[in-house]
């Protein structure tokens, strides 16, 4: 039995590309395309659309820009229904560098935002629908703020034309029960809108909380490729086509990416459960201090960094 | 807010063992020892209690055995509440081979059983009862067996004298809606009983079943450090101090032991989340075959072993 509302989005590429700040070669982007067309994986998010004025194309790679030239070489030829999507962030691109929908192979921009943001993420999302895209607002580590600012974030949310709205766990703090609460949250205060859900793996709960959110009534689920994203990384796709029964999708074609591609990669890029994540998790705390940890030549003393970041909490 | 009846119990060295045959130096297991006297678990379960007529000394290492001077000498001179606990497989310890517990440092012996030995680990546990132990019994692999066979078992067990019945989640192939409905039927079944959790990692939701099953009721858990343990591993113990509230337990001396032991141990003997305990735990297998895939100099087709242990279902 399975619920054909579900719809997943693989965001190995945008999502993995923080690691390494999109530094992916064209060959591997297109054998991700053609292994996510073959799984039958609804959308597949390529990068981030980002507008040049604000970041380098020396230190990004072409990804954390999707062109619209580099997106249609990595995905011609091609006969699917699988649709493209690219994430903007809030001040990270204007409006006048979005082309047309028409002009245009992505189907769908995600406006990421913070709860402080919505206004602004509201205003970018309505500007790209009116070029023709589909859209959704993720709203970013309602963790960690008050309950009243996430109230207020969704009545706004409520009142605009966007139409799906994710649930992010942006630390990977959350437990079920939190997951559990948030969804109900956001279903009832966005009637007929759809809510999607993305985590991350800091507590080896990305994929549980994902489930959880299922249970729930979410039907928009975010996904990477042997869980490769950001810090201790996300819900890996693997799990999540095998967990769903829609006879729609195939788990064999991500087996043989992750064989031939993802365990090879793990070997020289650096994603999944480590310590330095996880206290960050349980914490509650953006993963920036674990990457930095993680990226030096040698861990620096765990206790130590649990008990500096333990007690660096504000006292309220 | 915390639940003062849950007691966590430790198996590091236990189910750690079944990687390497239990050959940890007595330095290790007495580092071990000590840190989770000071993390405050309440059981640290430090081997197999069973006899040399059945395993050979010199293929297995002293704690698949767990003679009485082997545990003193590791865990004497700490003053501590903590209690040491073995597990017992039917068949492989006979009953006068186990010691009376006033000549032992051992407070509890664990059987463990398939549902189909059940009478017989009844047998033994009272045996070990009779000695003066607290005992439990573990149903093993009950995602591969009926419902009927279960609910039999359960029967049985509601009418023996053994306190805690632990349900175990042997191949890591239980969602969460498979562990509340298990643990609500074992509560159901067994009036006036603990009822525990045994997890594997295998989907990397060894953690989150645990947390479902303290949901639904259960109070004796099962982690391990790092989640060292068989294929996939176990639920890992700092992750699960860190979601009890409980102020007694103290994460930091398990962060300390992980840097020290743990993360360069892991470097050599592997344990954790793979592709083939993956696709094991998603087809409910047992995970020897994942484990004949990994101990491999090259990882086999892992499509191919997917698709070969997926036929090799029987079609009922």
């Amino acid at each position: 039995m399975f619920r054909p509302e579900i719809k997943v989005l693989d965001c190995t590429v945008r999502d993995g590309g923080l690691i390494n700040n999109w530094q992916f070669s064209d060959h591997f982007v297109r054998k991700v395309f053609e292994a996510l067309v073959k799984s039958g994986v609804d959308y597949m998010e390529i990068g981030y659309k980002s507008s040049d004025k604000y970041f380098s194309r020396d230190e990004n790679g072409k990804w954390k820009f999707c062109d619209d030239d580099d997106v249609k070489k990595a995905t011609e030829g091609v006969d699917t229904q699988m649709k493209l999507s690219a994430m903007a962030d809030i001040g990270r691109i204007d409006n006048e560098d979005i082309p047309k929908k028409s002009d245009s192979v992505l189907s769908m921009l995600r406006v990421a935002c913070y709860a402080k943001q919505v206004d602004k993420a509201i205003d970018l999302a309505h500007h790209c629908m009116d070029k023709g895209y589909e859209t959704t607002i993720n709203l970013m580590a309602v963790s960690k703020v008050t309950e009243r600012e996430v109230d207020e974030a969704l009545e706004d949310l409520a009142k605009s034309e966007v139409p799906t709205v994710y649930l992010v766990d942006s630390f990977g703090a959350m437990y079920s029960e939190q997951i559990q609460s948030f969804a109900k949250k956001y279903i009832a205060a966005l009637p007929g809108k759809q809510i999607g859900i993305h985590t991350h793996n800091n507590q080896q709960l990305a994929f549980a909380n994902t489930i959880e959110a299922i249970i729930a009534g979410v039907n928009r689920l975010d996904a990477t490729i042997y869980g490769m994203g950001r810090g201790a990384g996300n819900c890996p796709l693997e799990l999540l086509l095998a967990f769903l029964k829609n006879p729609k999708f195939d788990i064999r074609p991500i087996i043989e990416i992750i064989q031939e591609d993802f365990i090879p990669m793990k070997a020289e890029v650096e994603w999944g459960y480590h310590i330095p994540y996880m206290i960050t998790g349980i914490l509650n705390e953006h993963p920036r201090s674990g990457m930095k940890a993680m990226s030096e030549p040698e861990l620096p003393n765990l206790r130590r960094f649990y008990e500096d970041l333990y007690s660096s909490e504000p006292l309220d």
